[in-house]
């Protein structure tokens, strides 16, 4: 039960300090594997080798399968490789590739080495699978049958297999040659005949998906359908497994949260944990080519000086047009990202948007250009100063608002991750256009200003 | 099939234009709820007419369900009353909430008549949870047996209702007073004799969420235990519906974009398809909070005035000192909200995380700090100079780091979601902080800059 997993630690603790092999048992046996591992976490290292010598091969699996990278390869070390290597059997096809891929090439080889031929064949065949695809995060736990079954052998290749596959929502129908042909749900195998053939009453129109596409695809088409699972095929149509919705739900937080490391410049892997020089590295990375950056921008001011110096007042209202600049150019680019992350675009789509959201800058340039105007007149008393900065501000917001549209969907179709583009390269971007534009429209007008 | 849908458009058109109601079923019947609604949408008005008329109820509760707010509200006033109400009857219960909490009140009280006491009553109910909690997600698409069953009422049961629920891992097991009392999964039940009692088998240790628990925190649960679905109990554990994982997915997308928006400040409901009239207006109330913000900037660098008159140096690095502050301040907002979003922390780790971020601030700091030193100092061969900007530069990165930190921990205990302090909010209050820092120092040291 998740309210007492407080109680279940300290009972858990108790047993391995008693070394009561049969209580630590019985308090384990039906946990949830994510429990499991909390447990195992919070236990001190004497305790950890206890539960490690204690628990059952199965369980042991689990546990495998839930731990982050660090805490794995530690229990591993821990471990004799015997135990492992039972364990990483009883592991699922998915959970181990993703083991396997963490623990760098000579471990994995090792562990490898301990699997039946057939077994590492399979894993082999799935690391080689770029990351980030269908074939790499798919699984075999599925049940498939001949379409030349009848609805009885169906039944009973279902009930042989139950204890395999975690979703059983679906039988998978293939022909001699491998070929996914078709799909009969539970629903209607409990509704049939028993003497009826499978190939009768399948359903042929299959959503299914390549084992090279992206999992940020198959996210979106198991959303879109409501599936709990979807059938992973090579491109002679062969059945190669599954993908389900939990390794999904996984592929949705990480690239979510994939977004807001770029938004905000953060560098990859900083959590409550990071220790601080490491988080102050990944971090500083950013920041220097900023800082550098910030140079460029405090350049384009100083070939202006004569200007700034000549009316000070320029400056009060800098920080402001290049701040506005640079935030229209992210609201942009956040439609985008945010747009592309649902469909794609054609040429036709790509022109009518960029129209849109030239309107979108004229209408906003116009509304904050007028304000500002009628803000700068009232405030430092010269209508020439505020239509300088009104008109500045119009076209700074106008291009901030089309560089924001522009630069991601380039991007986009070079096949780079648009969100790239996103936080601080967009405002540097729209900083400078802004800077340029601002100190060049104020040198126009100096001799008004004076 | 995903691959032929514009075929599919095509041909389906044809059948509505020939007005051939065999053929347009013969074309639409096997299809997923997602594919037939796009090809709905895909129609021209009148084609959609016709569309409409030909489609049986059964396959009109899944356009109705899958079709998005403005168009799901065109579709109903087309439709005579009767149709719709056979249709609605026909939806899935969570379906229907949400589509009645997007209808309006006047509207969604009409439907409500349609519907039959029991089914009325109960949409009431879920109407009553608050938006984004468990209860208003969770539908009834389950199979709950009495604890006092044998296995084979189970499977019977199971049988009576597979058409019903779309997930048969699991039955839920409830007492005479409707209490979740244990899961039995179809495996289990598989495996079982047909005798045995069900209060034998099930297993006891269930996890469960409550009603009224955000959908944020189920979603976590749901992706922590890799389940499909999750039992809803009330105050009294007593057992009121499921909610599904497809519904979770739609959960996790809805917060991951909500999260781009803020931190883009890009407001609400943007997308491709949206006017430019109303997109603009929609970004306009940031980007005019953001200009008065920027004015406050603005009047701080006129109280310094005469600094910036005497060295005009001064302005150069006004950007790239505002620039650098806000980006800490969004790299250390995106670490702790990534965080929170992944669990909760007490008073010690808050300490903790602080003690943390101020020793990258300081690192940050000086290593951004020591260079801005050097440029400043070979740039404009003052050394008084660079020391004024490298100081500030260390004094607003620590500054900047701890503001990103503590404002959205304070937020998130006071339960404003953390994110609304992201970008513009938290850069807007970095560049106040450090204009002041900035001009102070200079300010200070004004007569060996000159």
């Amino acid at each position: 039960m998740v309210q007492n997993l407080n109680q279940l630690v300290h009972s858990v603790t108790y047993t391995l300090q008693q070394k009561d092999r049969a209580a630590f048992f019985e308090n384990i046996k039906d946990l949830q594997k994510y429990d499991l591992t909390h447990i195992f976490i919070k236990l001190s290292s004497r305790e950890q080798e206890i539960f490690l010598e204690f628990i059952p091969v199965s369980l042991l699996a689990d546990v495998l399968s839930e731990l982050d990278g660090e805490n794995r390869i530690k229990v591993i070390k821990i471990l004799d490789p015997e135990k492992v290597s039972l364990a990483v059997t009883e592991m699922n096809n998915d959970d181990l590739v993703s083991m396997l891929g963490q623990l760098g090439e000579e471990k994995s080889a090792e562990l490898l080495t301990y699997l039946d031929e057939e077994l590492s064949a399979d894993i082999k065949n799935l690391l080689d699978f770029p990351p980030e695809t269908a074939g790499r995060i798919m699984n075999n736990r599925m049940v498939w049958i001949n379409q030349s079954y009848t609805v009885r052998e169906a039944v009973d290749k279902l009930k042989q297999f139950a204890e395999l596959a975690e979703y059983l929502n679906y039988l998978h129908v293939i022909d001699d040659d491998k070929r996914l042909v078709g799909v009969v749900s539970y629903r209607e195998l409990l509704l049939a005949d028993l003497h009826w053939k499978i190939a009768d009453i399948m359903q042929t129109r299959i959503v299914k998906v390549g084992a090279l596409m992206d999992q940020e695809e198959v996210a979106r088409i198991i959303r879109r359908y409501d599936f709990v699972t979807i059938p992973v095929v090579d491109d002679k149509e062969r059945l190669l497994g599954i993908v389900t919705v939990d390794d999904i739900l996984d592929v949705v937080y990480q690239e979510a949260e994939e977004d807001i490391e770029k938004f905000s410049a953060s560098g990859k892997a900083i959590d409550f944990k990071t220790k601080p020089v490491i988080a102050a590295k990944r971090r500083l990375s950013w920041l220097i080519l900023l800082l550098f950056i910030g140079i460029v921008s405090g350049s384009i001011i100083a070939s202006f000086e004569e200007t700034l110096e000549q009316v000070v007042a320029l400056a009060f209202f800098m920080p402001m047009v290049a701040g506005m600049t640079g935030n229209t150019g992210t609201q942009s680019l956040a439609v985008v990202i945010r747009g592309l992350a649902k469909e794609k675009i054609d040429t036709k789509q790509v022109l009518s948007l960029l129209m849109r959201e030239l309107k979108v800058g004229i209408y906003i340039g116009l509304t904050c250009g007028l304000l500002i105007f009628v803000i700068a007149y009232l405030w430092q008393g010269s209508a020439v100063l505020g239509i300088v900065i009104g008109v500045s501000l119009l076209c700074t917001l106008i291009i901030g608002t089309l560089a924001g549209t522009i630069i991601p969907l380039i991007l986009n179709r070079l096949n780079v991750d648009p969100a790239v583009a996103s936080g601080p390269l967009i405002t540097t971007i729209n900083d400078i256009l802004s800077l340029l534009i601002y100190f060049g429209i104020a040198t126009a007008f100096l001799s008004y200003l004076m």
